[in-house]
């Protein structure tokens, strides 16, 4: 019983006004949040594009069905464990964009796919190698259930992915001879090394070099026969890139939806729409020293693979700087000379350094309706597919 | 249902052989952390020091008793979620080693120290402001049941803690005229940042600064009547230095059960026990290049605040190099010229960085016996206190 006395506490702050909520918490500005979705899905919409957010950042069925009521087609996740976790949630298309190769993650694979195929919907994952499409093969076998699978190309990253060119298309022809429980669905090709290049001229550089390995994998592939029924990518700092260039039909963009401080410090062009934060840490002051105050929130409660969060000033907030306070603890100093400090007990919201780790650290997201000042708690959303694969 | 697949999955290798073991999995080699267990508290008999295992590190009521069981004296946490989740497991002894002001939390305080006393335990925390013992007075006041309360001092980490000296004096004077429900109980001085310098030099002139702000104000504490009981702190860098002074009476040191990287690259004299790599990320091979391998554990599965993992090769592989691969890859090449890359399906087995925030980001321990090649799964321990406060 007392194992789960935080979440249980945490669900008491349901309908309270956000002050209730006690620290460290993860907070979504669900207004934010929303508006940023509505940016999104109207891009898509006026670039004919499908909208496919990824799951991996969210990590929640929850979330999940609001993209789904904006229009998404379907989630895109990273782990098994986020589609079985999103299709437990009534998500009924689903794409893991990544090589899998385990037994046994293969056969909860192969059972996901045909629990979806009989709720008439479908599931889709990335190989990028011969042995990877002969274990899905004999993974599928026994499900009686198809799987669409896409071949994901090396465009830049140097992680996974086939070699552009010939190698593809002699995977695509593999894979073409694994018909029908293995459905030739097209390409993966994101390049997640460019969404963060700072500028818009360092970031089309990129995305042009991966168009330019795509459209040459694609003449070749249709030269083959083998014309990718879709081309699927992009995130949050290059869509419009792949949007602009014809050749992607379908977007991966995840870190759109709450954003964070790593997105905030790359320079955004007008061809983006722009999206704002919506993903808090809410910390408290713990500790106040004569040149410095201690909060909370330390990187078990924000990721800080891409940098210490920014702290975001309330109206009437003296700028503070955040400094690494360890795994419990973060140090605040003000950014002006003679700035003042926070008082014991005060809130201090942070925007973590990127979201997608962030939200992995937590139970659940405190989804809070009419602002981090005077909203209310209207939902405490559990992070369903953290801390399992 | 579904939601909880992956936990299903891992309850299921009980008793399984490792190989078993599917990826990314946060894998306990169980002899060696016994092993590191035993030297640890060996040390701590041989010096009559007061052994007081970190629980912050392992957040895990199994291993709190199995230090428990090794003559440790009670636990440290670092959070109130993780004093509720080792009491619930059976824990009697509980130290919150940290600061707590927010109202909320102070009265789940008040109520677990009520609870442990009903069963003849206790409850410690630490303050280090009058704001902060007035606070903890006004919640205990309802609860019928006393608390003991450390003084943090800052020692030289400038994190928490109030100034060494008159600061320390007046604070005591101010605890101890909250008698009874408030018990003073001695002084909290822990260097969080003397743990990881890098030679015993450094680190031995670091807690000497310590030791001589501690002499110091216990010195002034004796002269107003207020000798502290215990003075408690020291971690698994330090801890020999601690015991040395003839200060402390109690180590708080964590990370020595399981180890890191981290702590493997400082240099280690013969003053303290050696300890060995118990805690490993269980990943692999899903995606193999030129001169590449990728495999599944990225920084969602092992925290790389203080450095990425090692690679621990196993008799008969070559030795490799971790390069980090985002949130969910790792990416490997030879360390060698030349070097073989393992092979796509194959385990490679990970010595975390820093253990701390590494177990923060599972939901379940597979603790295995026999070691890494040859052992079976004796048990799947869940991180209770993981992603709550």
């Amino acid at each position: 019983m007392d194992d789960a006395r935080g979440s249980e506490v945490m669900a008491g702050w349901l309908g309270k006004h956000v002050d209730a909520v006690d620290t460290p918490a993860l907070v979504v500005d669900l207004d934010a949040a929303e508006r940023n979705l509505q940016r999104m899905a109207e891009f898509a919409a006026a670039h004919g594009m499908r909208l496919r957010p990824h799951g991996k950042m969210h990590k929640s069925a929850w979330f999940a069905r609001l993209q789904m009521r904006a229009g998404a087609v379907g989630l895109c996740v990273q782990t098994v464990a986020e589609a079985e976790a999103l299709a437990a949630g009534g998500i009924d298309d689903l794409y893991i964009s990544n090589e899998v190769v385990s037994a046994s993650k293969l056969s909860r694979v192969a059972a996901l796919a045909r629990r979806l195929q009989a709720r008439g919907g479908r599931l889709a994952i990335a190989v990028d190698s011969a042995e990877g499409v002969r274990r899905l093969a004999q993974a599928m076998a026994p499900a009686g259930a198809a799987i669409d699978v896409f071949i994901e190309l090396d465009v830049g990253q140097g992680r996974c992915g086939v070699a552009p060119g010939a190698p593809a298309v002699e995977l695509a022809h593999l894979l073409a001879a694994h018909a029908p429980s293995l459905r030739y669905a097209g390409l993966q090709a994101y390049h997640g090394g460019a969404q963060h290049l700072r500028t818009p001229a360092e970031r089309r550089a990129a995305i042009e070099r991966s168009a330019t390995l795509v459209r040459d994998t694609r003449r070749q592939l249709d030269a083959a026969g083998l014309a990718p029924p879709l081309i699927t990518g992009a995130g949050t700092g290059s869509f419009a890139l792949e949007a602009a260039s014809g050749l992607w039909g379908e977007i991966q963009v995840g870190s759109f939806l709450f954003m964070d401080a790593d997105y905030q410090r790359n320079q955004w062009d007008a061809a983006q729409p722009a999206f704002e934060p919506a993903l808090f840490v809410k910390s408290q002051v713990i500790s106040v020293g004569a040149e410095r105050a201690v909060v909370d929130a330390g990187h078990k409660s924000h990721a800080i693979d891409s940098g210490l969060p920014a702290v975001f000033a309330l109206a009437g907030q003296a700028p503070l700087e955040f400094f690494n306070g360890g795994d419990e603890h973060g140090v605040l100093r003000p950014r002006d000379a003679g700035g003042a400090l926070p008082a014991l007990g005060e809130a201090v919201w942070l925007i973590p350094g990127h979201c997608d780790p962030t939200v992995n650290l937590h139970n659940q997201y405190i989804v809070v309706r009419g602002g981090l000042t005077a909203g209310v708690v209207e939902a405490v959303v559990p992070v369903q597919a953290r801390g399992v694969w």
